[in-house]
C-alpha cells in the first residue's frame, strides 16, 4: 500500500479482479487499484480472509447485466483494522474485524431506521462491497472488494469477530451465513419445526447447521445423492432426494419452512407442493427469474407463499456471528491461494466445490511479489 | 321438494345446472336432483339469494379440468331454515343463515383444529359446497350447489346471517366477502397501512371496501379507466391504472400490501415492483399458473413475497358477516332470475358486469311451473 503519484489523498492497493476487456476479461489477474483514505467515520482494513461466493462468479461473468469492469470481488472477508478515521471509536487498529455485502448505506430511510440496510431505499440503495455503482440512472460509484490487500467500510458496516471463531473459516458467515439466517430468523425458526434445506452448498450448509441449532427438524433437499453423507455428518436429520419423484410426493406437506439456495433458474413448483398449510418458502440463491411460472393453485389452495430474501442487515449480520460462535457453527472451508482463484470459480462454476472456498490473502503478498 | 318414489331417504329438489352432456351441455338448465335428508347434524335450508361468483363459470366450463357433471353451481347462499338434525342446537326452522363455499370438512386434522377448513387435510379435503368430489383416487362425492330450491349443509359450516344486513345482498359476502377479508385479516391490515387491490369486481369491490374498513389507504388498481369513479364511489382513496407504464413506475415500492383479484393468468411482476420492502402480495383469483415466472431479483432485493389465498374458515366466514355488518359494508349486487343465468355468465365472461349478479331464488319456482 502506497499513496498515489497522482493523487495524495488515494491509496494505491493490490488486488485481483477481472478487466472486462474483450479477450480474457473474464479471467481474474493481479490489478493495482486506488482506493479513497479512510474518512472520518471509516475504517482501514487489511484483508485477512476473503470467502469465495458464487455472486463472484456471477458478477465477474456479467451474468446480471450490471457488471462494472474492472470488477474485483469479494464479500466475505475477515480481516484486521490498520486506520481508524477521528470519528470512529468501536474500532481501534488491530481490532479482528469482518465485512459483508455492504460498506454504507444512506443510515436515513426507513429501511435503514428499521435495521435493513440491504434494502435501502436512498438514492443509490446500500453500497455494495463490490461492484457498488448499479443505478441505471448514472448515480452511484464502483467499488472494489475483499480479492485485495486492504479495503475500507464506513464504521456501521464493520462487524466485531467474536474471540471463539476461528478467522480462517469465518469469512463465508459474513454472507453464506447472514443470507440463511435472515430468512430463518424472520420466519422464527423454533423447536419442532420441519424445515427444509434446498440446495446444499455454500450457502445450504450453512441453513442446515443454522437451522439445527434454533432447534428445527432439519431435511437437507439436494439433486445428488452423493452429497447424502456431507449433509447428514453437518446435522441434517434426513436428505430428500429432489429427483426421487416418489420421495417427493412422500414429502408433500410435510414442510413449515422451505429456505431455497438453487442459485441457477429452476422449477419452484415441486417444492411448493412440499409446504404445509400456510407455509413459506424463501428463495435466496437465484437473482433472477425462475424457469417456470409458480401455479397459484398450489399457493392458494394450502395458503403458501414465496417470497425473496436478500443477505441481512448489518445488526443481523453481527447477530449471526455471535450465534454461530455460541453455538458452535463454522462454515466448512477449504483454503486457496490467490493465484488460484480462476481455477477456483471454474469449480464452483461446474458445482466440483463441496461448500465453501476461502482466500488465504497472506498469498496475495506472493502474487504481488 | 318431495322424497323420490325410488329412494325415501332422498329428497327430490329442482335445480339449475350444466349437463356436461357433448352437445349444449355447458349452458345451464333447469333438472332435479336428488339430495340426502338432512342427517343428525345437518341442517336443512330453502335457497332464497344465491351469489353468481366467477368460480361458477370456470366450474361449468371445466376450466380447471376437475368438475363433474352434472355440475350446479352456487356458493354464495342466503336461506331460511327449514329442518334441523336432532343434533343441532343452533339453528331452528325459520331462522335466517348463510352458506359459503365448504358444507363440511373432516374436524379433526390440524387445519380443521386450527379454524382453517379450506385447507382441511382429511382425506377428501373439505367437502366444497358444489362440486364436493376432486380427489384423482376416486374418493370423494359430488355435491350440488344453491342454484337450487334447497341445500343441506353440516351444522358447523352454516353461518349467523346478522341482523342489520340486507340480506337481498348478503349473500356474496360468504365468497368474494372472506376470500378477500382473509388475507386482509392474515397480514393484520390496520390505519394508515398502504393497501392496493388489483382488479375491481367482485371480490375486489368487497376488498375495497373492507380495507377502507380496516383503517388502510386503499389503491384500486385496474386496467379500466371507465371503472374510475365507481371505485372512487365504493371508498377507494386512489386509482392507479396499471396500463399506464409511467403510473405503475410512480407507484414502485409505495405498498405495504396488494391482494389480487384477477381471475386469470396474468404477469405478476409489475405488481411486485409496487411493494414496499417486506410487502406482500396475495393473489386469491387466479387458480392456476401466472402468464410468467416470478423474477425472483424483485423479491429478494426487497424481501418481498407472494402468496396464494382459498376463502376462509368457518369461524372467519362468520367474522366477515359480522365485521360487514357493523361497518355498514354491503356488495353493490344486481339482482337476475335463475332463467337468465347463462346471460348472467357470459356477461360476467366478457367482464360487462360491474360487480356482483345475485340470482333471487324465488324465480325458481317460475323456472319449476
Amino acid at each position: 500500500m502506497e499513496n498515489s503519484d497522482t493523487n495524495s489523498s488515494k491509496l494505491l492497493v493490490k488486488g485481483y479482479g477481472a478487466s472486462g476487456d474483450l479477450i480474457g476479461g473474464k479471467t481474474l489477474k493481479p490489478m493495482e487499484i486506488y482506493r479513497d483514505e479512510p474518512k472520518a467515520d471509516e475504517v482501514l482494513i487489511e484483508v485477512l480472509y476473503c470467502g469465495v461466493c458464487h455472486s463472484d462468479l456471477h458478477q465477474v461473468n456479467n451474468d446480471w447485466k450490471n457488471t462494472i469492469y474492472p470488477c474485483v470481488p469479494g464479500h466475505e472477508i475477515i480481516g484486521r483494522v490498520v486506520e481508524t478515521g477521528n470519528g470512529v471509536n468501536d474500532f481501534a487498529a488491530g481490532d479482528i474485524v469482518g465485512v459483508g455485502c455492504m460498506i454504507d448505506s444512506c443510515k436515513q430511510c426507513a429501511s435503514c431506521e428499521s435495521g435493513e440496510e440491504q434494502f435501502c431505499l436512498g438514492p443509490v440503495g446500500p453500497t455494495m462491497t463490490y461492484n457498488g455503482y448499479f443505478k441505471p440512472d448514472g448515480s452511484g460509484y464502483n467499488t472494489f472488494g475483499g480479492y485485495s490487500t486492504h479495503i475500507i467500510s464506513n464504521q456501521c458496516f464493520v462487524l466485531k469477530v467474536p474471540e471463539k471463531l476461528d478467522i480462517k473459516a469465518a469469512a463465508p458467515i459474513l454472507c453464506a451465513g447472514v443470507t440463511t439466517y435472515s430468512p430463518l430468523k424472520q420466519w422464527g425458526v423454533k423447536e419442532g419445526d420441519k424445515v427444509g434445506i434446498i440446495g446444499i452448498g455454500g450457502l445450504g450448509h450453512m441453513a442446515v447447521m443454522l437451522a439445527k441449532a434454533m432447534g428445527a427438524e432439519v431435511t437437507a433437499i439436494t439433486t445428488k445423492e452423493e452429497k447424502r453423507n456431507a449433509a447428514l455428518a453437518i446435522g441434517a436429520d434426513h436428505v430428500l432426494i429432489s429427483e426421487d419423484k416418489q420421495a417427493m410426493k412422500n414429502a408433500e406437506i410435510t414442510f413449515d419452512y422451505l429456505l431455497c439456495t438453487i442459485p441457477y433458474a429452476f422449477d419452484v413448483n415441486p417444492y411448493v407442493c412440499l409446504l404445509k398449510p400456510r407455509g413459506s418458502l424463501v428463495t435466496v440463491g437465484l437473482l433472477g427469474p425462475y424457469k417456470e411460472p409458480l401455479n397459484n393453485m398450489e399457493a392458494a389452495k394450502m395458503g403458501r407463499s414465496i417470497g425473496g430474501s436478500l443477505i441481512g442487515g448489518v445488526a443481523e449480520t453481527q447477530e449471526v456471528l455471535d450465534f454461530c460462535a455460541e453455538h458452535g457453527i463454522l462454515p466448512q472451508v477449504e483454503m486457496i491461494d490467490m493465484k488460484d482463484i480462476n481455477d477456483a470459480l471454474a469449480s464452483i462454476k461446474n458445482e466440483e466445490v463441496r461448500f465453501r472456498y476461502v482466500i488465504d490473502m497472506k498469498t496475495m503478498k506472493e502474487v504481488e511479489e
